[in-house]
């Protein structure tokens, strides 16, 4: 239908990017993608992709070179955008941008007055710039997929997830929710586990002296049982941590937390590498630099899963069989 | 800004309207609304709507007329558009659909293969044919609001039905989410009441030869409680119903139903009136038929709201600060 | 160009679909598309289309399911819209909207001020869903194709109708438009089988005291002949009716009806058997349910044409020369 | 609603746009409107219209200058689409197309394989250059109004011609159409002034050698009487001095013309001077170069039709009910 | 990907276009294009192009039929928007529109207020109208590309003109920019022959007396030196015979003068024709009339060039290649 | 014609934003606009803008903060997004983007193969945000304007830089053309100023070994002389500091350098400050942090200009009337 594979990575997780062209067995092609001193982005494609079935790979989170320096997530998702443009005065055939973390997300409706809906807004960019396909892993919300009119493949890391914490068969387990929002997220990670569900439910409470204070409360039982707080995203940890001190005060036994995306930011190393988790385990969706590896982290990758869904989209085969079992 | 009002009702909910009317001070704008023998509706407009700022109310919704024949949400959806078509082309100085049910809501995401996002397609319906903003009633999910690319104004009848409940004084009272789809909004009334949360999760449990089961499990505290069951929408009221009789099961005390949009599909008059509730509160955004209007319920009216918040977008006035307080 | 046909079949002629499906020689594609208990549609494929050359054939038009429940018409609008919306959001390969009759055809103009221009609209909504060609037959004026932006390719039921009509060897006939706007298909039809025409004049008259009346008037001869009507559909089969009518007492012989959509509307089928035809000959784009099936009634189908056209246009080949000879 | 009137001719009908200006006592705005020699088209405003209301007059039809050199119908569309690129760019509040005659209004569907809607295209285009109004007299089909997306304007030289003709007290009259094409209209016209109708149809005859004739025919009456063509356009007037020829033939009376837009183009000033027509009736939609105007000929303004209904759009009152009464 | 090349000639420059098919060994397809008698154009291909890979061929300049009657550069823009809405509505694979002269191309920035972008409103008819991919040569600037949302290939004549005056091995030469705005192109000429560049200023210059005079002022060194005006296109010849005159007074040797586009408009050829230059080069872009064809002119063919890059485009081969060495 | 004025700022440069507010004596709308610890930008009006008429100030350039963290060029353009969205969201009347810089601005072309048209591409992401104005200083080309499909009123700072020269009162000075891509530019300052044009020419050199080598080469006469060097923007400083030792080097008296656009990135500052300038002369369109401001620059405040044009904008008065002295 298009002509071959061009595999693209952007400079956001080349590492990621490497993986699945290995797994593809499709060399990544190459390009020039590289920031001016003023730090605009430029971008020369080696070769030209007249008609080919082009992947851009590119997660829109903050990356580090190999000096150290960061590129926010804005910085990336630009490269992306940019790079689709190239790609399209290219005579690209097919573009699909490929987004193992869509960043964003979690500004995702209007839940007070007079704010964006920013991920709306990057979904109507991401067309603008001319991707004609989209494909990602673990949307902070399904609806996301509706902000889009373009087709989505949206893939889950859940199964690596599930998966790696039934291997090691814990015992008098339950998933918790750390909070209210993560309460289905948790309900269907509890199921696969096939453990009870309990959830960390924070309320503002209001005191007499005109004060605000908020009050964890937990709903459900997590006295002396391994604990396993799942969700989509660690962001600064905060949420996380406070459910871990919060359990450990309720006699919980170990905990463990699973997460599809480790974005990390601020203290979130400190707060995680301090509080008594066992283990974090996340997939590789956002590169991390070696700063912010630490020895409680495992690390799946979702390379042969992107790579095995990039391989149907090419060829046009079902996708949604692949889970379908 | 723009010129006067005018305000049109579809044939969906002409009672809401005429309340809107009253509320606002604005006399319905006339226009013959109809359906020929094929059923195919047609629309012609008694006065000019050159420049006027036009609203058109109408629900998606299933409605019934005088004789008693259903017109379906597709009909009135169609009729939604038609008119708008008509305004359009009519030189209308603006256009704002006023949806108080936004049917197909659930629909907002894949989360299976191979279905479609309706709640988009009906967003992007509703744009093409030429409305310009959109004012509705407690969509179904917040990110709905991103579905759209014209301004939203998302009104809900939240205190409408927290004020109605704190009224009753009820004391012991627990907020229950009737599935997990439930536990934020729920939670959000609870805090409202200040009244504990308790959430029931339904599991699929599978047998050892192989059989499916459904089994319902209670987080949280309900025995001896009064029960307030939380949800923007009852349809066939199986999930509520169902709900019920396990709280029942479980020793709550009275239970009440409290909902945004009364949908009440196929058999939900019927298990509503025979399962022991005490009662179900839910406003009008939904025409209801006479037959569908039992004891045990109470219908509060959100035309005073839409009344004055319609009085404030013709103005040019902030809708949120309504809700700043 | 794209991958194998997938051909779906909405539910509002399933009857016609199978014949297309077996004059193609390719099975029908599985789908549920159904109606909830609110009448909401919903829509899901068994097997992925991506990259499929997908086609769902749903005239516009009311239906009646096996229990004899209604679809209206827009009700059938609406479930091709969410088909489209299905196929698309499942990365089928291209989509074409097979849609042998196009409702609302006759709402087409503005020929009186603040009505609609249906006929535009749904050309709009078709393409907001996705589809990017459509299919029909016998538009009701041809200028609809220029209502859509994507290619149309428009078939005709007038030879099968007049080879129909040339096999029965009629001597002594005369062509005649039923009303002012039947009048150039009806001399197309003449012209083809080499009969004279006649047309039937509808007048409003104004009497003295401020009444209005309705005159018919004949322009042409039709006295002793054999009267062919000929339009492009029968809705409530007022017009027609009257025009037969109004021939008997122009002494004309015998009266055919030849039309190529059998709408049959309301009053159309105790009209059509309670007046003086001899036969009425229709086309099989609308569905009819069994009571809807009179003596006189020949139906002749259109899936042969509409299978070779759909194997035209897969394979890239011209439609146009189908035609040409 | 928007600033002031800014009313601008192009170079195409410079004398009806005066005419249109003294009707609203608004001067033209002055704006240097010409041709390089490369007969390029470029346009500059002398003046801001920054905010307003902005009216470009501009038939889509051949024209010429003082020195005899003819504009076609293209440079004439060009130069609209530019003046309206200017405006737009310019920051004008609101930009209205005032088209009184619409060129390619007879390609408005696809009545053979292969060829054009340009009626459609040219409706694209008007709207892609910025206009966001139509305001236009006797378009050649009513669908063409719903090739715009943007609000239009649809007026009627029809009263204009009924009045004039009515006003000759004319006896023993018939309105023929010239051609079936041609039927609905002249029906209209006949209805107005009370008369008749006769239709002349034209048939190709195949011969048994295989070769082809036209042939024509009148259905209806109209020996002895005075005949009254009524067409929307005369373009090289082929079909109309062919059908007074027959007319003549017929044994009719007097022959009158009455058409909205005076195309002339090619041998039409040759054939119509020299046929047995009594007298040509027109309007000013299109303007007339000096040896285009002949004894016979009577034309029209549309000016005071123009101007009322450009004082309505700007002042958002309607212009349905100016046609009600 | 889609079908056979057709490769369609508008009528501007047919001779072009067949030295096009003769390069490609691709027929010309067949097509009626021609203008009615009222100058309107019409359309239809003699064979179906359904999923064929479209080409058409089309200058936006005047040109000139047999009978020396002109066609300005607006009706062949037309002509061109007409056939694309011809293929695209005949259900073409993909439309590649061939300008090798992009008309209205100095329209391309506000150098004053209140002046249209022309070159960008014709970048938007030509999608508007269907093309999906542009391809031309030596666009006035080269942001023009970016006026296009479609992915366009800009071809040159540079090398042709350069290769052409290289293989005279002109010794002491000087290119020279004929005005400030040619300075960039005149420079990598310049470089391309290994020759110096001068660049000739024009200056208005204000008396004391209020009135403006224009003075010529020359940048770099002229005197003896051979001179090589090198420009994208001439239009008048205005600024280059004044510029020749200019360098002739400032002892100039011999004078060339190499652009890529004829336009010849107005005085050109008269102005050419008298004034000292010693050859004129230019491309056959523009099809040049007999009588605009002189001694001193030399035309070099750009249809090698065009028809291997449609080769490539259709066959999905690097066309950036082309010119990498 | 919209409400009133609602002034925002975005992070990049908020002290023009204060200028400008003071200029136009409108207070700045409070906003919250800030980086969560992911570098995400969020955004919350403190009141809403229903109906005004918005105008947010952003230029496209990378700012620092008061604790010097840098927010790269893609930063500060994602902010601009998300606050346009924000506005229209909260259903502003109007919303204009005021860019005082327009990033990537040289990225308008394709110069070689398979490279972006960056300018383009932003220029799309600002009308898919939203916006609906643009407002700009000193485009790096004229032609950038046609980008935008929006209206654009592009300011310049060429008056207010060469008042400030004229005041100097230099004697015997020459405008210098840095590079022949400012050729143009630099004529029109040499105009203003009355001086003579000279043009710094850099040509690539092969030598015979195969190595490339670069030559400076000055077209015009600066021995002696004062140089004015002119140009857009200083990015890097390297052509310009290239320039300044070349003609230095070339007997150049004093050399000053004036631009709008103070970009200065990476060694920018170091170059400036250690070469032989005597005064550099820059708008304050981007936001200077304290260690990038030197001794020998001259900032000039395009506010009062910003200021009063925003006031026009407002009041729907001609914009280019304030230049058309």
């Amino acid at each position: 239908m298009y002509g071959d594979i061009a595999l693209f990575s952007g400079t956001a997780n080349p590492k990621l990017a490497k993986e699945i062209s290995q797994s593809l067995c499709v060399p990544l092609a190459k390009a020039d993608v590289f920031r001016f001193s003023n730090h605009n982005i430029f971008c020369r494609l080696h070769h030209s992709v007249r008609s080919k079935d082009v992947f851009i790979i590119q997660p829109i989170a903050a990356s580090y070179n190999e000096q150290g320096h960061m590129s926010s997530a804005n910085d990336n998702l630009m490269e992306l955008l940019i790079m689709i443009d190239t790609v399209k005065r290219d005579s690209g055939g097919r573009i699909t941008a490929v987004v193992p973390y869509y960043g964003y997300g979690r500004t995702d409706k209007k839940d007070q007055p007079r704010v964006p809906i920013t991920a709306r807004l990057i979904a109507d960019l991401i067309s603008t710039a001319g991707a004609e396909r989209f494909l990602t892993i673990d949307l902070h919300a399904g609806q996301i997929q509706g902000f889009f009119n373009i087709p989505v493949d949206e893939l889950t890391a859940f199964y690596l997830l599930s998966d790696h914490m039934r291997a090691k068969k814990i015992e008098n387990g339950v998933v918790v929710a750390g909070d209210i929002g993560a309460t289905k997220r948790a309900r269907n990670f509890a199921q696969a586990l096939d453990m009870p569900l309990a959830i960390i439910e924070k309320r503002r409470i209001q005191h007499r002296d005109g004060s605000d204070a908020e009050a964890l409360n937990i709903i459900g039982d997590v006295e002396g049982k391994n604990c396993l707080i799942f969700d989509d995203e660690i962001d600064t940890a905060g949420t996380i941590v406070q459910a871990v001190h919060f359990l450990k005060g309720a006699e919980a036994a170990d905990i463990y937390v699973c997460v599809s995306h480790p974005v990390f930011s601020g203290p979130a190393i400190k707060r995680l590498t301090t509080s008594p988790i066992k283990e974090v385990v996340v997939s590789n969706t956002i590169a991390l630099p070696p700063e912010k590896i630490f020895d409680k982290l495992t690390i799946l990758s979702v390379a042969p899963l992107l790579g095995e869904v990039i391989r149907r989209i090419h060829l046009g085969i079902s996708v949604g069989e692949l889970f379908d079992e």
